[in-house]
């Protein structure tokens, strides 16, 4: 077979751009011949120069205005590897699938933001926009979405997105430490970055499952998604968690019910024998429901330059055997638009922790709300608080609508004898 | 972009040629989106005509004889569904390649028998030989092997790849019962075939093993494996391990060790918490231990004609987007032969399931007959069994050389206070 010879330019050369610049020139045999053609890296472009790495670039490869990358006609597939939806990420991207060159991502937050014009782009143009290392590192989800689950109608797709909330959960279920403290142990050991606001707050895993939603149902990107993060999971939840059967996780869901998508993320309490249970540290699991393969599973971790980089070499692989040029699975315009459904009409199971003052009535008044409002109760933990005139009452619902569970929480914030604001964490009965 | 036209015969009509048959035939337009070419089944063929199929045979689809196909220029891709390694299967597999149609099948006897001669004709002819639905049927782990983890040097690949087996272990477990009720039963339920001989003896995840080798390491068939199956598994095992912590599950593995590989099949003790352990049912899993990527799981359901076609039809579509050619990844020329290793050279922590006479003494000298043959012993489990002057000894060695184990068993069976051939369950550490 006639060889093609591909160049490539690496842009960012941060923890991940360094290993994969390694990666490629140790592994360019190997990767060459799986792939039938060659590569090689000609540039490689970064904010600052004189910053210290691990590497070895050679002085004719290096260049300072990633602009000039984007115009350089000997130019074949461009990694962008800066981050962030705007400023300059946003620009090389924009900039190089207009020029008709291929181009490779991690950022997440750029093609949850702007995938559907970005793809458009690529498609008129006929290259080739990959971003499996955008959504669970090392695990091959995307890849397995558009090539050996091709045949699969996915109705749902769910589970955990985030290695550094999942970390932190895990670690303070094992080693009943605060939210706090184990936050300021995952910084130091390197599973968080110094400001993990994004893995804490949901927002990582919204735009992973936004991403995932368009390949699994062949949709356009759905900026409605419901997000709640993990600050306020304490010990005391972990704790009731444990006592009740459960454990809890920071997980995404997507699904389509009566021709709506409803996209979620939020942490979940799940069965301490489920799968889902045992996915501990820093690995992410995803797990596809679909028809005719049913459920498959594929866990992996999920962050780390070594990780990232198997994603982005099978990425840079599928370029140079000119596979697939869809980057959502499907021609844009076969993509489809769905209207979003809201997560207050969906049914849960949930968990309802409640601070109230000791007083005489105060479990009867409660139950009745909860009546009230067509919520039937299925367990209660009441536990008296050392050293307070106060209580924890923990209930677990039956499966009630979102929407009825809201409305009493609401109607309970009020009463005088609720000292904090009521806490709510679903459960998923999968 | 240009369309073309992919004409498909189906060869052997079972209950996973007609699942193909109907969901190729109703899912038309969205393959042939996905793909960007189309495609249309054009002859299908079969032992018995007159067999009652829940499918709709068009009178110029049929062919009496499956070599018309062969030589009918208009056929671009065979799907071979006979199954055995010899035979039609064989003379319709060798045939079509020859005659440079891509094959499509999912007969891991014959490709674990003759996979190289039959890659290398594919290669030569520049067609494809795909074989996803041979290996865990819905799990996609060739497809992931291939593409999603392409950039890996995997050392290690390991798992529970067959369904009616880990159907039968956990059955017997959740619901105590013996081998033979569970067995029936699940022949019963549609879990077992009448003669469920290959899944049993482990034949079945040996033909497996040999495949993923093959994928995972770049390298030859081997065809030396150690295979033990699960016939041997009472209750007592079952309870035994319970006690001890672990489950049983029938696993296959292959790694690369001081550059030998090592292949084996056989029944093993894993820890009750880890993630294998709660595998259950039909249920297929693969672990691959790579680098960059760390490990990887894929779970899913591994037989029947639902998953096996969602494997199908992901190979159907690789070949109508021209993806790799290569059915084992990488050119025949460049695929390495290792030598094999030996399970005696292997390490383990064993469990051995001694039967002996009451007597004074006995314990003191099988504790003796360990220690001389280097095995250190870490628990031992002593149970008099009910009206009988017999005790059942279980023992827990450290980690020890599969030799010496071996070794141990053999003065052991000399014994006369042994009454029944000692049982030998490895354990896996990982």
């Amino acid at each position: 077979m006639k060889k093609r010879f591909y160049n490539i330019a690496i842009v960012g050369l941060g923890n991940i751009g360094s290993y994969l610049f390694n990666f490629l020139n140790k592994n360019k045999i190997n990767i060459s011949n799986k792939n039938i053609n060659n590569f090689k890296i000609i540039y490689v472009s970064a904010k600052n120069k004189n910053k210290k790495r691990k590497i070895n670039i050679k002085k004719n490869q290096w260049v300072k205005n990633f602009k000039t990358i984007i115009k350089d006609k000997k130019v074949d597939i461009i990694v962008e590897l800066i981050g962030g939806s705007e400023g300059a990420a946003k620009s090389l991207v924009f900039g190089a699938l207009k020029s008709k060159k291929h181009v490779v991502t991690a950022n997440k937050a750029l093609i949850s933001k702007y995938g559907d014009q970005l793809s458009k782009i690529a498609e008129k143009n006929k290259v080739n926009l990959e971003f499996e290392a955008a959504v669970c590192g090392g695990v091959p989800i995307i890849r397995s979405i558009k090539e050996g689950l091709i045949a699969n109608k996915i109705n749902r797709i769910y589970g955990i997105f985030n290695g550094t909330s999942n970390y932190v959960l895990s670690s303070m279920d094992q080693n009943k430490t605060s939210f706090n403290t184990t936050i300021n142990k995952a910084i130091k050991l390197g599973y968080a970055e110094s400001n993990p606001s994004s893995d804490i707050n949901g927002e990582d895993v919204a735009s992973k499952v936004k991403i995932l939603s368009c390949l699994s149902f062949n949709s356009f990107i759905n900026k409605n998604i419901h997000v709640e993060g993990i600050k306020d999971i304490d010990e005391e939840d972990i704790s009731n968690a444990n006592k009740l059967g459960y454990k809890i996780k920071l997980m995404g869901f997507s699904e389509i019910l009566d021709n709506k998508i409803f996209q979620r993320v939020h942490p979940t309490l799940v069965d301490k024998s489920s799968y889902i249970a045992g996915v501990n540290g820093v690995l992410n699991a995803v797990i596809v429901d679909g028809k005719p393969v049913g459920k498959n599973i594929i866990q992996g971790e999920g962050a780390g330059p070594s990780a990232t980089t198997s994603a982005l070499v099978s990425d840079i692989s599928s370029i140079m055997r000119g596979n697939i040029k869809f980057p959502f699975a499907i021609s844009n315009t076969r993509r489809k638009k769905y209207s979003s459904g809201k997560i207050t009409d969906l049914f849960f199971s949930s968990y309802i922790r409640l601070n109230v003052k000791d007083r005489y009535g105060v479990l009867a008044d409660i139950t009745k709300i909860f009546s009230n409002n067509k919520v039937s109760i299925k367990r209660v933990l009441q536990s008296p608080q050392k050293n307070k005139k106060n209580s924890s009452i923990v209930i677990i619902t039956h499966r009630s609508k979102d929407n009825y569970i809201q409305k009493t929480l609401k109607t309970l914030v009020k009463k005088s004898y609720i000292i904090k604001r009521p806490k709510l964490l679903r459960i998923e009965n999968d």
